[in-house]
């Protein structure tokens, strides 16, 4: 055997491996009894050790330099594999082995302490473990290294290259404009509201019906329910996808779009792919865009509703049946700043983003005590949303990323929402006809041009690489802020 | 450490692994995307290898001969780990890799066969594959090892000291009575049909609530839908089962008690055995006791209907708003010879097992040559079930078991039948008013009373040593042949 072959079997075993994990979290958040938690967690730590002394052990340093030391020749692809592999093999090693169980040691606690501190809206619960996450989360960045800034070690972990410099370039382009924005059309747009609750069941079947339309392989991946929608992956032929089903809210279509535009990209990854660390969506950030794609871009237009409105009213006539299909489109596009990220509409969600951005930032450079995390908070939402916090359980505790030690996660989101509007900008010069291609339901279109330009190519390409691939340009605001001044002068007119 | 501890702690690491083993299969009936089935191969092959190399490692070997050598002072329960752990150490280093690894390709190749040969019902595909299977387990006895016969090295493997001697014995006892038996009341009870399909929500609804009652805890376990039903155990707060729902048929109700009483043997397994070797039914034949009892000797009888029928017509009334329970009854005893095992009466059923023995003990001992089997089959199913077969799909290839490379297995569905009557009969001499108990409902019961005699002590005990704990007596065909003569004397009178 090669070199190259061995590895490209290390490859194969790593990803059984990590699929058979991916397997156990589906499970656990859709199908297992509620008493099996703890055994459950246990069966995942056996697994995850062995799979990490696997993926740290020295005959795959070895493996690795011996490919790197005569690479001339390698196809793009094999060269795609070795970069991400050793790219991860560098981030496991560099990490001692008592420090990788000790964060996450803490992370379980932190976990409870949060919930337990959000349920209670108390911030001082989980104040000392953040102190103590934001500590071991400092010590991570200088294990792995940096050039400019501790932040960058860290959002590099879930965007290859990102820097804080980039991030800052990218806030600075979006903050005065979208606060612009947000004053000329917050409250113009006339939020839905329901009286008659939406059935679970109709719910599902009405997901399932745009998840087909929008060419989700049912054969190759399933919809469940779980207490917060995800996709996941279990195999290359196996992409799945869960969604919640609330009674008096539509978050149960964006949900499905959203998931579904995630789910689309991992089944459009090109078969000779399969079985290989390149078999996964390049980055958290490209992966958003094409989310945020079909949930917002498509999801919230006219012409997509042109198709599926009269579907709507059919399914719900309680709720629809009285509805405009104008008004129904601006209800879902409604600008309202508010306290929650994750309710948030187009135009307040990236300064959501931005708020966390700079405290994140702050915390790892040592710039921002984390006992005065609760007044920052409050400050940063009265300054870029104008709006009260009243309680830690709708400000600083709202989220879950801190109590996983995630830090530098969150900026990816706002990578998302602009790579979607890139893109789509790309998408409208190569179809001029878009809206009667979109109002007409022929959404295949829309999904080979995205399957063709991005999906097939899993992890080959780097983010930003792919996206200049793609649009000819790196990634910039100006997209995201034109589509959105376009759409939402077009609502309120 | 201990030699001791660290024989625990590699016990649960191995425990942990099966169940992750477990939910790879679990998930493959019951969720599974369709095109994902090569791929869950893959990902099942990496981790069986992984975890095969874990319990074949020398370390294990030498940490059992050291816990061995100073046994002194251990508890029952430790002793019992270490021979579960000794039985399957030696049972996977016996076999030299290469031959296992023969043997599971082989044992794919013919399934493939064998679901081919069944659709076209032809028994000329599968000979060849059977004839390689037949050597294989041939060889496999002879690495085993035995004393007396080579089918006894098969017979072990399911029912830990089980012999040849012994199963032929056991059926010397049913063959003569249970042959009169047939002819005393074949065609006395009138089967039961039904015009009106039963709703597949109707029928899960319905068994659902026939587990509760029997006390299934779905907290820790759940009912799910597959092809065939089964039950599995992904963790000690973890068994489940699942069932299937036919639009004529009542099997949902009897799959439901058979899964149901497999799932309480393991649901009531003593908290302390849990994570380890122990925390599992001690065999096949003590499993199949437990799901017969539910299924059969409950679930068959008179009065459990008297508690459930009100509510089966209420449920049901299309089908048995103008049934009288003892039609009922009756009709779910009816005895038919027929060509089918698992569709055989309580009184056919075990003609059916002893004509695989035969056939098996002969394959085995090279008494009998492969190329021969379909007319050996029509033969003996002439002869001891009188009735005639007329394809092969419904003879010699109706059971998946040999394209398994299973040999040995059919006798504990035996084995299962005639404990359970034992364990009956122990029953009522502790509980004399059991008509009663049961037609009130009380199943708890008789529920607790197999939890405290059976189901607690996992694999503590070997299987011929529980059955006496509990019974008092070695296992025997008496308390079968005559639960069975005292129930179909009063169903016909």
């Amino acid at each position: 055997m090669t070199h190259l072959t061995q590895l490209r079997k290390y490859s194969a075993e790593l990803v059984d491996l990590h699929h058979t994990l991916a397997l156990m979290q589906w499970d656990q958040e859709v199908r297992m009894p509620r008493r099996a938690a703890e055994g459950r967690a246990g069966q995942f730590a056996t697994l995850s050790g062995l799979v990490h002394r696997r993926e740290v052990a020295p005959e795959l340093g070895a493996l690795l330099a011996e490919v790197e030391a005569s690479k001339e020749g390698l196809s793009v692809e094999d060269l795609a594999l070795v970069r991400v592999m050793r790219r991860q093999y560098d981030q496991n090693t560099k990490l001692p082995e008592e420090f990788v169980s000790e964060f996450s040691r803490l992370a379980s606690q932190a976990q409870m302490s949060w919930l337990e501190a959000r349920e209670q809206s108390d911030f001082a619960i989980f104040q000392p473990l953040l102190e103590r996450l934001v500590i071991m989360a400092r010590q991570q960045a200088e294990y792995l290294g940096y050039a400019d800034h501790p932040y960058d070690a860290l959002l590099d972990l879930y965007e290859e290259g990102l820097t804080t410099a980039q991030v800052e370039k990218m806030f600075v382009e979006l903050q005065a404009p979208l606060v612009a924005m947000v004053k000329k059309f917050a409250g113009r747009l006339t939020p839905l509201s329901f009286g008659e609750p939406f059935s679970p069941a109709g719910q599902e079947q009405f997901a399932q019906h745009l998840l087909v339309a929008m060419g989700f392989d049912f054969s190759r991946g399933c919809l469940a329910r779980s207490a917060h929608p995800f996709t996941t992956t279990l195999g290359h032929h196996d992409r799945r996808i869960t969604n919640r089903y609330a009674p008096k809210s539509l978050d149960f279509i964006f949900g499905a779009l959203h998931e579904g535009g995630h789910a689309l990209y991992e089944q459009g990854i090109a078969e000779r792919l399969a079985h290989s660390h390149l078999d996964d969506g390049v980055s958290l950030g490209i992966h958003e865009s094409q989310s945020r794609f079909w949930e917002n871009v498509v999801g919230r237009g006219r012409p997509f509703w042109q198709r599926f409105f009269p579907e709507l009213q059919q399914s719900f006539p309680a709720q629809f049946a009285q509805t405009d299909i104008d008004d129904f489109v601006r209800g879902i596009n409604a600008v309202t700043p508010g306290l929650i990220r994750v309710d948030a509409d187009e135009l307040t969600y990236n300064l959501h983003v931005l708020i966390r951005f700079e405290i994140e930032k702050a915390l790892i450079e040592g710039s921002l005590e984390v006992a005065a995390l609760t007044r920052v908070w409050r400050d940063k939402y009265r300054q870029y949303l104008g709006v009260e916090v009243e309680s830690d359980a709708d400000g600083v505790l709202q989220d879950i990323h801190w109590s996983h030690g995630s830090f530098g996660y969150f900026p990816t989101y706002t990578i998302g929402n602009l790579a979607a509007a890139q893109i789509w900008e790309a998408y409208r010069q190569y179809d001029p006809e878009f809206s009667q291609t979109i109002g007409t339901g022929n959404l295949e279109k829309v999904q080979a041009w995205l399957g063709r330009e991005i999906h097939t190519h899993g992890s080959v390409y780097l983010p930003q690489e792919l996206l200049k691939r793609v649009t000819g340009a790196p990634l910039s605001a100006q997209p995201f802020l034109a589509y959105l001044e376009e759409k939402f002068t077009a609502l309120v007119a």
